[in-house]
């Protein structure tokens, strides 16, 4: 069973009437609901719990970390997000939401600044798969339509990703790359797209399904680490030497 | 249960006693046995049987297909290839090893010439893993070593790999890219370099580990295949036209 | 100075006066057009021409290739194909336009079916940058817009690209990964979506811009081939064997 | 004409005499020194200068950087890092070369430890070209020797890169991608292996080849920069909004 920390920075839901309609339980609230019906083993945590929910005994017991957040990126402190990073880089398998491309961890994590085009106007959003035989597109359609979302644009200030599993169509004139992987160390990141928190996109059961995919493509993999530093060469060399 | 089907040549075997010996049941029955105590469904088929053993009921049955060939590369039909490979881009996936980096189904899944250098020396090889996130590497070192191999050199003509996991050190001087992944259309290719017919490569733990885990990476992705053609538009732009 | 070949089909030209009024000198002169005034020393060749055009002379004296086919791939000798794929791979840069997709040189090169969706309905396209540093899109703003464009929509089925510089959204509800880079052998290959034969767009001074940047890119790196078989040994182990 | 600027710690020189014989003006000059010769437009810069060498001015006149460092990483003030990574993004090419893997630049431009194997055994490394098409690979054979180097091996954590160039070969038993593009933001990073200070390998010309070859690929693509942020939609979703 795969072990989830879905952590949320939980400031709309305490300000917003509407986002706190859509999502009574929290925007991580929602996504632990679906997660613990679809299988997995699923924790909570917020930013303004003590070190923002993310202690040690919590990332321990963490195979995969979801991640949304918006408002209050720069609250998240650094050596949270520094410890966070070497877990990521130790195995742990990170999913980035929506608003989250502009967190530190996810920053960091690709090295550019993550910025896009926005533009809140009710627009469809239409996230086509252009990598058919992936993992996290089981059981997707040939998109996933949202009929209001947010939008985003390019040019998305990313590192070009390892694979490029959607791309998304938006009513105004843009174009996303929506579901990008990448690999840091011994971990997996998916960024994805969707999920304005004035939107119910979280209760949608395609963007449900690429969430609970994800999770399971970027599980660790159960192997040692590698070793760094000083390293002994074959005997042939050695006595050579 | 993953459903696999093992193709080999199967002509050494019938003419080299040095083959004959480390592989008893030809290199197919080898692999084959390992599969079989890991847990997958398993088929053999061979060159010299009719439709060399692919038939369409063979197919329907089949999630991977293993590919083991060399000395006849050309005795495989067209029309045999041609159906394999539309198999693949339907979403089949396909492990080929070793000397078939010159089958027909590979060159023409790569659009390259597939050629490379290669000496027989004895030499020791090591497979070192470079992408330690890829459950193909589930369960393996840094590095496999194999004792005695066939040497194969770059420059390898192939299309840069989706992903790189594996790269070879051989003792006489060069380096190789020995196990890439590839996607086409539906369907996930894996290479993977060692197995020369006269050293019992397909004995060791680690490398029927690797063949194991990328059959598991390789099974297809359960979704409806993509429509292709003259598409319906919005319908907003249906009505404006 | 490059030495570019424009190789068209040149069948709508001569069937719809349509096409001959946006093209009085067909697909191919329009092209060879602007090539020349950009500096380019240009030569033609169609389908109807002895070896259509692409002789050994002509092949010798070409640096990069332009490709436009669509009505007649079928028609496309198969030994002008396998001499065109030798020389691609050999180092001759290729530049493959819209519906070149479905062209047998492509579709050899790539080992996918390349299919796609399409819809003639005078819509807008624009093709978005994605990849901002590199070569082909200098001079190019943040995106290309086309007043009206056929329509090609995902699933591409394509390999991913090595780069994707452009991604094209469509009026009516699709988006297509428009500009892609991809190396074979020793040579380099650029498929650029737009032109249908039926719109002014290689008359867009931009669309021009990225073809003739495309160019330059593509061209032959000036350096001795890779040698292939066998192979001798560091003097190391020479010995020892 | 391009402007290089070659950056470079400028401590083994002062400390050690063995360095400082093979590289009588420092590691920048030797390089400063064969650039010039290649016709670049040359300035160097260290890390005891004010600022590093690296003020605003200097930054102005650089269209690539050329980074080589080891002892005092540390040292290297974050605000200056932090400013030669936004001229990166901005579209600065930068090559960091050997133990420049750990520096604050290229390891906030990864994203990743950077770490990896290594050892100093005066071993013979052949960096073997695996991409015959770059740019960066002209008039370079099939491989680079280097008679004696340190020793860097895998896993080396760095992400995939966009283009895997070379691949070196270690007498020990080591392997290590060796040569590595990546683009991030506007900007193109190139990091290149070989050049521990005690061994005279920036006089070796196939290496200068490499470097001035790199730096022609890397420099600043002439458009200008997206745009980031609120966005304005096609004029028909305005209206309708």
């Amino acid at each position: 069973m795969i072990n989830v920390t879905v952590w949320n920075e939980n400031r709309h839901e305490q300000k917003n009437p509407v986002v706190r309609e859509i999502y009574p339980e929290g925007i991580h609230g929602a996504i632990a609901s679906f997660l613990e019906e679809g299988g997995f083993r699923t924790h909570t945590a917020t930013l303004d719990e003590v070190e923002h929910g993310l202690t040690e005994e919590v990332l321990n017991q963490t195979d995969v970390l979801v991640w949304w957040g918006h408002l209050a990126h720069d609250e998240v402190k650094d050596d949270i997000v520094e410890k966070v990073k070497q877990r990521v880089l130790d195995g742990m398998g990170l999913i980035v939401l929506h608003s989250g491309h502009f967190s530190k961890i996810f920053k960091t994590l690709m090295g550019t600044s993550c910025d896009l085009k926005w533009r809140e106007a009710d627009e469809k959003e239409r996230l086509w798969v252009v990598e058919p035989s992936h993992p996290i597109v089981e059981g997707i359609g040939e998109f996933i339509e949202l009929e209001r979302e947010e939008m985003y644009g390019e040019h998305f200030d990313i590192p070009a990703p390892d694979e490029l599993i959607f791309t998304s169509w938006f009513e105004g004139g843009e174009i996303f790359r929506s579901g990008c992987t990448y690999k840091r160390g011994n971990g997996k990141v998916f960024y994805f797209r969707p999920g304005h928190e004035t939107y119910p996109t979280y209760h949608n059961k395609d963007i449900q399904r690429v969430i609970m995919n994800a999770i399971k493509w970027a599980k660790p993999a159960e192997r040692k680490r590698p070793v760094y530093g000083n390293a002994q060469p074959l005997e042939s060399i050695a006595v050579k030497n």
